[in-house]
């Protein structure tokens, strides 16, 4: 019964399985895929991992550009359910930025308020980039983020 | 035994308070405190909130600038150690931070791995800024971080 | 040197005692209180006890509504942090609402993705009431929430 | 031994995602299946995702306006056991009405105690809906819940 | 300021030390307490904890009975906030409970289900006593608890 | 290999998936299973769902009521470790339960006390019943629970 | 108000600190005091710490043998709430207890049952001892725990 | 690939499903099986369940005793990893054991420093058995153990 | 369509069951594996277990040393996520390590600063290596750690 | 009654204070305190921290050296209960080891086991320094920890 409904049904989990191993066989960089879906570097691998959802056009468009099988355009244009599995993670990579949010937490909320009022950086209306800095003393990951203000109501 | 000592060592918590007091009866911003001694206001905020230690001649200016005693000159250059008291923070300003590294985690670490190698960007030899960014559908705030990229050794 | 500190500053929780103690000598209710401010009374519970912050003109009228000091009038106005002690409330009342957030949180995200799209219901530019409704089978809570609809960004 | 049995028993995962298959073969909302079967939206969708039981006529009626298998009716009718994973929601639609418990559960409860006394809005003898207000500020989504007030016994 | 303030507001817990000072001076059990007020021994021992809200009545007589202050009357009538520390209880006494509650959970919940349909046993329309069991192998404890039947609402 | 061994041995879960399986097949309830074997509802869910071991005679008719293979008498006879997965339980119905153990944990133990000694209440040489009380304003769930007192041993 | 109360209650960690200190000047072993008043080593240091009531007499006892002042005899005859704050000690001689209660749990349960049938070592009318066992190659601590046998009730 | 592997390696949890089919197959006990080992049964036990490792003769011993296949044997002969899965154990009768640790914890320290000095009772230079004594009120389970003193190093 | 896509991409668990399979057949010690692709023994057990990756020659090395399939190449060559499952580590070896950085992590803190000021040592940029040292009393494990000081920066 | 207590006896955290204020005021570093007591500075640090016990002579020295107290001396040399407060630690200088005993731990496991057989390396029998490695990439920290091998026994 339930083999019969799982293969039926394809998961987002999945189209990324997929999506991998095309980019593996085509030995493609997030970059490249990115830029042939006329998308941002993060966006677009956020959205191949199951994180983010993509526009019609943009889910047409990646199933042609990694040869995906034509029921993974509407399961690319899903909602997703976003979790993650660790309170803290583990990984050094995202520690480090877990560990900013950590040290520099309050301070981010102090320069918002100073600089907006009482309210927050929203997480949805946001976008996010990341580059590489040539630095003599060691090249540099520059991260810049911008979300939209939305400051707190009172009513 | 316990009083007669807790009022002879001045803690970072100590001249935290009365960092705050000051800059409220002076009616000064984390901005301008930070033109005034010279360092940006992220790193003068997360450094008087006690999460970062002060260089010699920086302590000495801040305790001039905020009019704090002598006393408060060596507690300010103290290495801290940093405690944040919660696994998933619950203030909303801060927590949609918290939610961008559980959500765009992994998406960061794949970006890095791609420009650079497998490795980390450093929370360490880092910096920050937070702007305003002027916007005619709402303003938004930019957060800029960089920090020194660190491959893994092999050995 | 610790409470020479303490007493200087008042706390955002030194204006909650004061504002329960007035209130009770009063004999006020939090929507006699609201009604005199001119605000909601969930609003008004939720700032009055440290949770959001009032606007200026509130903050006056709040001082002088309730006899509170002065100085209440300037840490009414700050900008909270936000924080709740356990992950699972409980509170019998509270963890009510903890429960259906639980059973229909799903259903929830489901039903605003059909209406709205790939997005979210924001709890900052938000408003919420509570309600008595009359039933011969027994009297209702009606709690209503309406929060501004926010779109995922994609770039 | 173990798969004999479980391909005999369909539980209510089964019949979640044989629902969730039909409803995109048949290209149906979730408001038009509530309405096929005569109930509210948000109680089909949590019913369809096993967190609620169907009445014994909704149950046949869903079997026939789904194409389920006959097997489904008595499955749909069971009671459930209401699990859910994490103590702290992730995905941010959801995590927004955990937040907003967080912020308001205490006015809340204050407002309720306020306008009955001391007990509690029932989670069981519950309803709840979804509805988009237009906005020309942007819609908004309105959550409205309704539950029997219970007073604590003293006995 | 805060010291002022703390002395002025009476709290639940302050009324629990005074009842349980007077209790050992006047060398009563909770059971003679109880029948003094008319209550039963449970609900009696519950809210002389803080755990429940004393009735405007029961209020007066457990003031005059107990010797308390004439300001303890309205703190015993008010709605408490019910908070327990600990996830999982080390108390030995109270550990077996909460073993019963995992042991015997799924089976209370199918038995419930069998005699009254989809629903749960309030534990707020509730009532508990607590009794000794005479028994030649050694007395047993006796523990009741009674709690209206609520049916899962479906609309 | 591993499928090999495991089809093997024949588990608890597989025998209270079998138990479940004839149970709705024979539209038994667990009073009326109870009742066949000569043991009282709570014990014989609790032990067909794993959670306690059959006596010997008890396998035995088990076996015959429900019509399980011979494998299952040996299966249903042996000690089982107890397992619950969350240290809060989510489904209502059980959280109730787990409700009164925080609410009214310590009354139980002070009451136990109070009428014993320094003691507990055996979860082990234990027993428990559910029934249903007919009452106009609502019928009640009334859990009785007997178990021996235990006083702590002073060596 | 609080002030008042707390110093006419004399609470178990009082009477700890009390006996620490009356320990410490009178240069007494926890050997030594559980001769004097005719009790066991581990019983007398865990009902000193207050995890254990003193029975009448030995609570007289206690109070001469320590030259505790009166008031204490009352208390050290309570019930006490047993606590312990970490579920994972972190002390390394308590935790290697922790260890062998993980690595060893499920052999301690497989032979008590092979010994004695379905049941636990109860934990109440239970008694301990520490001795030291020479040994060339480096003495031994020996541990002796019995308790009770308490075989699971069927009903 | 992935099941190619598994059939490929034997793990220690098949060795430990082929012990328990096999020793249920030959209706030995943990105390036969130790015996014809020539080891305790807790030792024996514990090892069978992969949580200990056989030196080379008793791996073979095992083997022929139980007649496992000829691979079995270094598998026993492997160290394990040793995992518990949750902090607090659940089942009652490990249970019970984990609260002697809390409860008594402070107290066993207490006592080794006091025979012995500053350290540690090993876990690892260790050995534990348990009897049945015979009681005319009811037989005790005695667990007794014994383990290397180790004295903290200063250097 | 799960089971099509989960055979065709190897992962690095996969290659981690085939080097230890290998590493078995051969009767290969990790220093001796590590000798031939010519790095120290800690890295390479620690990359062969998939938690570092191999540079391009190490990985072609390490397939030919070990006869992996060609495919493993490029995945030994892929950034790991590292993941570990327990917060604390039940495993006594593993444990011994936690613990050491319990009890000596303040200190480790401390003298790195006294040494090296405001800063850490990096866990990135990292060499470690694990030796026997022979003593009369009992041979040593030595574990020697060198990471790149890194300070903390001011901007 | 409390206050009265609490003044009488030192406690380790009261000596701590002690020390560190001395070294402030004396100016000295660890590496100078631990020479003048004859001891290494990471053990000399981590029992002025209350985290080892002093030996007796030891505990002389140190209160000449840093002119504490009489009463501070028979206070070092008392065996501490060792206490860490966070599963996951939070400063960065303390987490890095934290990751590195996650990352490397099952490495550091397999090595000592290769190298000694079943065992591990003491954390009571041990010892650990921490030194400067001057290098011209950026001096490096070294840290060697040196424990007794301890081989699990089989009994």
């Amino acid at each position: 019964m339930k083999d019969l409904i799982m293969t039926e049904m394809m998961t987002k989990e999945d189209v990324t399985a997929m999506i991998l191993s095309a980019k593996k066989t085509a030995g493609l960089t997030w970059e490249q895929i990115a830029e042939k879906i006329g998308m941002s570097p993060v966006w677009t691998h956020s959205a191949a991992m199951g994180m983010n959802a993509f526009p019609a056009d943009k889910a047409k468009l990646m199933v042609s550009v990694m040869g995906l099988p034509q029921e993974a355009e509407s399961v690319l244009a899903e909602s997703p359910t976003k979790i993650w599995e660790q309170a803290v993670p583990t990984d050094p990579c995202i520690y480090r930025f877990y560990e900013i949010v950590g040290v520099y937490g309050p301070t981010l909320k102090a320069l918002i308020q100073e600089k907006f009022g009482d309210g927050i950086m929203s997480a949805i209306d946001f976008e996010m980039s990341v580059t590489r800095v040539e630095n003599p003393k060691g090249d540099r990951v520059k991260v810049e983020m911008t979300g939209k203000y939305l400051g707190y109501n009172s009513w």
